[in-house]
């Protein structure tokens, strides 16, 4: 064997339920979970040995939905208007990083999701194969990762809600062949592997998007795509496909609705649409922070599992919410749940744990491979100390309280040890396959100049931070 | 001078704003502020000097509204109907608790509050004297302290929700007298400061009440009271006074409206009321994960400051929200009121900020003491790393992404010092008034004796979580 934790509690997830096993052993070989049982039935012996005691071992965490270059603009665009989120104050920001900034960007974000327990990120992207390649791979973490395909011309910024933006099919077609480029990279890699990334109904022209379900339908793939992000999108749609219609009703028309279909947000459906799309094993990546950030709304989540669909949780990207601390989302989730649904009940811990591993996995199609602790799947996991004060006391009788104090208490903080497919990518809390303060160092000096390039275009553009900054508040 | 913290970011709240200083330094001098300044200015020589490179200097934080000795039950009452919380998860357990159980759960509380930068604790709990005398004082907190006053006799435990709960008089006289003590024995200390605490309305006679407000009056004492708890305080209310009665009109009537009060929660009163104490001065504590837990309900923190009323945050018990990371409870509440309001611009990072150190402070009472970072005034404060993934990149130019950053991506994971009254608490994040790890080891050894304690009264309370346990989800 070449790793063995031992004496651990362990949350599997093996049973339909949390798979809870005390003083359990968890073996490593060849990249392959060897063993999971009691520690006093382990005979291997390990090259490696991690002691559990104290500790919680529980599958890799997966973060099904992100935008980890956007990481570098941290603080740049939060406490606005819905409607100035994107243009007036992420935009401008935006439009001065280079290729080089996003790399620093993906990086730290990267960086932050491993720290926090992350094995899995799914990652929607514009240049994946680049992003992918120097952020991911790299450091090590498994993705599953989309490359963005959008049509929409620059023309677009200069237009009102209500008029179709213009759609530049060979701007689109550039984008699904870099898409392509990211299959063709990585068809053989361990941990990456890729999805279609059609941005939105409202930035893709039809005839492209039946090309690509036809594609994904040939080959085997799936399709990760925002939908129903809510008004400005509704506008849209509506003004290119008739006041009648929705994303849903056009995206059932155009046969995009399958169970190949990765769909992140959907607060823009209505109930009826989400419980067809449940039904269709459509998978719902849900942004809590983000959404509630951007927009002040909850995302669908209870009210989707309801509907018997498949959900993962997403951390989308950093100027909004804040950051990648997958723990910290998953309290998150849980406490707007059940405000949303004026129920303490709604999204219990026992569901967090479950949606943030194993449903995770399955949302980004990757459910028979990892998600779970179980002989045979790959080597995805995370070693979590419980003697903390944001955690303690841990008891075992009558409940395990290591359950709720792991989603309502943990953080980032806790996470000690992490492997990815067989490889210890974080040890003691520190990041094994690159300079963590190199990473620091790096995105802070490109942020510095990208913050300064945007200065007049983000003092132009007038959001309310602007006057808040004036005034001394920010 | 004692102490400089030199070169730092830091956000004063000294000008009705943030105070933002770039490169500044702070010094205290005697447990009082000295200094506050650019560095270049500074002359004096500190007998200990903390190199504020990369890091924030803030005011300390200010947790207005908790029971620490809870604690020591975190994870044993959350996920269930707000009607199982009080007696049928939390109550079995609490039962079982003596008076050391209570001190350590008290010391983890205050132990993970400062460590999450919290500098003053607003503690409402039984046996106050003890639990003060052994967790906060020790410590190193600085605390405002009010003893439960509680007239409610055992037999209300057997009774519906609309039988007025019998009152002892004589239980509620007992709780006057402690509070008393309480008052004496701190009469003269640096840190430790008391309020009046009748628990609720529905809990204690009015005749009881009103010789609590006369004494407040007389002697020049403040409040601190639960208000508006919601359904089944309302009910009690209904059946004892009325059913034209609510809680705040009951207390109208009483003459306990006044800026002398400090009313915990409120979610339960109407608008109509809200506004009228907030023209009062009464002042808010707003707990937002725990009766998020505990109700599925967002407290009206932002309603009431638009009343223009003065309101704190708390992170209330442990059983319930999690626990009492200060920095994390900001960023809830910044989310949960965006979400409440469906306004992405509701609770910004500036308003938490403020509302998590002078307003805080304010909100207890001690506003003219502490919770900004001013010549004069007491030296608490709080010194966060800011290169840390969580948080990077800090950039100063447009905006100081610092101030979203410390809220939305914050935790008490980036707290390194922590000053109280002058004294340096916590250094390195590492506790320098008592053995952390002993703090850690008897909290989990005492709890582990309560809950095994408390299992059979638990089981056969038989809440949702039994059941739950019982299926392998907990």
């Amino acid at each position: 064997m070449d790793l063995a934790i031992t004496d651990t509690l362990a949350l599997t997830m093996a049973d339909d339920r949390l798979g809870i096993l005390e003083d359990a052993t968890i073996a490593a070989d060849d990249g392959e979970i060897a063993f999971v049982g009691p520690t006093s039935e382990f005979e291997g012996d390990a090259d490696r040995t991690i002691d559990g005691t104290g500790r919680v071992t529980l599958p890799g965490l997966v973060n099904v939905h992100t935008h980890t270059d956007l990481t570098l603009l941290r603080g740049g665009a939060q406490d606005v208007p819905e409607i100035e989120w994107m243009n007036r104050t992420l935009g401008p920001l935006s439009a001065a990083m280079d290729h080089e900034d996003r790399v620093a960007g993906a990086r730290l974000g990267v960086l932050e999701a491993l720290q926090s327990g992350v094995t899995t990120v799914g990652e929607y992207t514009q240049d994946a194969r680049r992003i992918v390649g120097t952020a991911h791979e790299p450091l090590g973490a498994r993705v599953v990762a989309a490359e963005t395909i959008n049509a929409v011309d620059d023309a677009a910024a200069d237009l009102g809600p209500d008029q179709p933006y213009p759609l530049d099919d060979k701007r689109g077609r550039a984008g699904l062949e870099r898409n392509e480029d990211l299959f063709d990279a990585y068809a053989d890699h361990d941990r990456i592997s890729c999805l279609y990334g059609p941005q939105a109904l409202d930035m893709v022209p039809p005839a492209l998007l039946a090309e690509i379900r036809d594609r994904a339908a040939d080959r085997d793939r799936g399709i990760h795509m925002h939908v129903a992000q809510g008004e400005r999108e509704q506008r849209q749609i509506e003004a290119r496909y008739g006041s009648d219609e929705t994303t849903v009703s056009v995206l059932e028309d155009l046969d995009i609705v399958s169970d190949r279909l990765l769909a992140a947000h959907l607060h823009g459906a209505t109930q009826e649409e989400r419980r067809r799309l449940a039904e269709a094993g459509v998978r719902m990546a849900a942004n809590p922070s983000s959404i509630a950030a951007i927009d002040g709304i909850t995302p669908p989540t209870v009210e989707y599992r309801e509907h018997g669909g498949v959900a993962g949780v997403g951390t989308d990207q950093a100027p909004g919410p804040g950051g990648h601390d997958f723990l910290r989302e998953l309290r998150t989730t849980a406490l707007l749940a059940k405000t949303k649904r004026t129920d303490p009940t709604a999204f219990p811990a026992w569901a967090a744990l479950r949606v943030g591993t194993i449903e995770g996995a399955r949302t980004l199609g990757i459910g028979d491979r990892v998600g779970s602790l179980e002989q045979g799947k790959r080597a995805d996991l995370v070693v979590c100390d419980l003697e903390h004060p944001s955690v303690a006391p841990i008891v075992s009788q009558p409940l395990h309280t290591a359950v709720p104090n792991l989603v309502y208490g943990a953080s980032g903080e806790l996470v000690e040890t992490v492997v990815v497919d067989g490889e210890v990518v974080l040890e003691d809390a520190t990041l094994q396959t690159a300079d963590e303060h190199e990473i620091l160092e790096t995105a802070t000096e490109r942020a510095t100049a990208v913050f300064e390039r945007a200065s007049d275009n983000w003092q132009s553009a007038d959001s309310v931070l602007v006057d808040r900054v004036a005034n001394g508040w920010l």
